[in-house]
């Protein structure tokens, strides 16, 4: 089967990363919370896991660095503490519903928010549409990084420092770039004190660019951030105290961890450090313009985007088949032994957009296993599609 | 090394558990989010593990399994949707930090609750004791099925009932108890409608006595119940909407969920079910009470319960060597290749009941894989401590 799903969750998963949470599941034992050798090399384990994702996160500050069960998670923490008594927030027409679906919820405690328009091709434009949401109820610009369904890339980085230039925090959605673009939290420079956060809180998927194994996600705070727990629990420290504890990482992570899933985390990350993000990238886009290239040439088939090139995209392409709905199309090349998903990818706001709510869209999105013969294997079945 | 730790997380995992694991996560896909084979697959061993689930704990609607990243997650959204708007609580002095710290979060939101004392022999003594704690103001019981620190077991079911014949919901923390204590959501008859729930929620840890990955948690709920939801998110069903659905499981599980834990969960439970509750309790106990009279016999050795039967208590035994700490005792022991948990288990009400905040407790915990052998090789250990 060739799969072609990776935005869902990577697959194959590198063999480092099975094998590290293989060893975990055989030396199962509460991380941090007993002082014998097997929780101690559990606790040894995390926080090696911890300082790996600070330096590929460039966090100069790893406590900074709080695993959590989910990108999902992670953004709801995020979310509800910014937004919890109330406000308004700004965010892209192309979100996820782990954003959407949390501020829908916080209606009830009179958040509101707005959509900005994103332009595929005109940063400028985009930057502009985000500044003329904003009001003066706004608590927070949310935004993701790359539309998981379009592939479409956001200017982060300067919608970030527009957010600063208002004084408001930017929550950035990495769910779909981490892994093949780079992010940075902090600039560099130890010396300044505050440090100067890129970003204000950074939410991951490390099961899916970070090839971890599922059930994993990191919500990594700016040296300038305290948000508010979501969850209280057990932390195994200050336990005498009936307080939730301030200290990080411990203040957002309650209850036991997911010890296999983070030491499979580990290998994931190092696996992208040792191909390098550029490396990575350049492959999958390679694989995708070659993609869309010969979809182009197929006067049946529905593209929704320019050729996506680095500065305006992820390596990520949305289809259809004019005359199919994107399940039919996905169900053909099923029976071609191709795994692509089709439908709405939870992002209906981003379908809104492109009038693609009826049909959904048919996604393709490669992994750095992805080989140009399976690409080659898609665009020959997608062109034996007979269309009535 | 011998690991007496398993309060803490079971250890060793069965094979069959982290096979399933290791073959989930080479098979890495998405449950229910795409149509492909391996998104399939993911899903169906999902539903068998919550068919399973529901089949151990009595629940005759499989949907009503949700599953979670811990018993924390499940605890918090439990207390939350309960109390999320003040209130008063109920709760035993045996509670866990997992209930007790998001009480005193809501502390804010007016929340208060009150801990009832528990006896360790008179069950009579502890329920009068329960009912003195509720008040007009009171919104639930909360409370768990045995201590982590001194295995002490409450009487649940009469608990439960009180709070029902108050028109009180009850939440159970099955953290310690599921796999050594038999629990059931419903009252069988499937022709009662609306069914008999003995709990309104029940939040178990299966990572602990039913032998699943860590990573993994529980929360049922009775046929009656239907809490709010803590997180939001994507949930791959009725995408178009922006607001959460209200089906569940989907409902309270947004996000990607963590497959391979979930793949293993499935051979814990298997595992319990093969052996069965009965005889792995019966064989804990045996240890737990071999361990109890030897430790007896040795005048340095301080005990704080009765000699542990199950009818008040889950084989899980804490002690102390007197004028050590018991880090200082856990250190020993683990020179002696023995794997225990000193210090406060995340309970410090529990220790203020029983004196032994300052010191902590030294804990031992078995699992259905510990021998005579091992609990002889510790009863050494203990004996040999030199007390000066």
């Amino acid at each position: 089967m060739i799969y072609l799903d990776n935005s869902a969750t990577t697959n194959p998963k590198p063999r480092p990363v099975i094998q590290a949470c293989e060893k975990a599941l055989r030396m199962s034992a509460n991380p941090g919370r007993s002082g014998h050798e097997l929780s101690e090399e559990a606790a040894r384990i995390v926080y090696d896991t911890r300082c790996r994702a600070a330096s590929f996160f460039g966090v100069n500050d790893e406590t900074r660095v709080i695993f959590t069960p989910s990108c999902t998670f992670s953004l709801n923490t995020a979310i509800k503490s910014v937004l919890g008594n109330g406000g308004h927030a700004v965010i892209s027409e192309l979100e996820h519903n782990a954003v959407i679906r949390p501020l829908e919820k916080l209606k009830s405690k009179g958040v509101t928010f707005t959509k900005a328009k994103v332009s595929m091709t005109d940063d400028d434009e985009t930057v502009d549409n985000f500044r003329k949401c904003i009001n003066q109820n706004t608590k927070a610009i949310i935004c993701t990084h790359a539309s998981n369904v379009f592939g479409i890339r956001l200017p982060v980085e300067r919608l970030s420092a527009l957010a600063h230039s208002y004084s408001l925090p930017f929550i950035l959605d990495a769910a779909q770039s981490a892994g093949v673009i780079p992010i940075r939290m902090n600039n560099g420079n130890t010396d300044m004190i505050p440090e100067s956060d890129n970003y204000d809180i950074i939410c991951a998927a490390p099961h899916k660019g970070l090839y971890a194994p599922m059930g994993t996600g990191l919500m990594i705070l700016g040296n300038n951030t305290n948000p508010d727990t979501l969850i209280e629990g057990g932390t195994g420290s200050n336990s005498l105290s009936p307080q939730q504890p301030d200290e990080l990482p411990d203040k957002f992570e309650s209850g036991t961890l997911n010890y296999p899933g983070i030491a499979g985390m580990n290998e994931g990350i190092r696996f992208v450090e040792n191909k390098s993000i550029g490396r990575i990238s350049r492959h999958e886009f390679e694989l995708i313009k070659k993609l869309y290239h010969s979809l182009e040439r197929n006067k049946n088939v529905l593209l929704y985007t320019p050729c996506p090139e680095p500065e305006h995209f992820v390596p990520v392409l949305s289809f259809n088949i004019s005359g199919l709905h994107s399940e039919e199309t996905a169900e053909h090349l099923k029976k071609n032994g191709i795994a692509v998903r089709a439908g709405l990818h939870c992002a209906p706001s981003a379908h809104e957009a492109f009038g693609t709510t009826e049909t959904g869209t048919v996604r393709i999105s490669p992994s750095a296993f992805t080989t140009d013969a399976d690409i080659f294997r898609l665009i020959k079945a997608v062109n034996s599609v007979r269309v009535s």
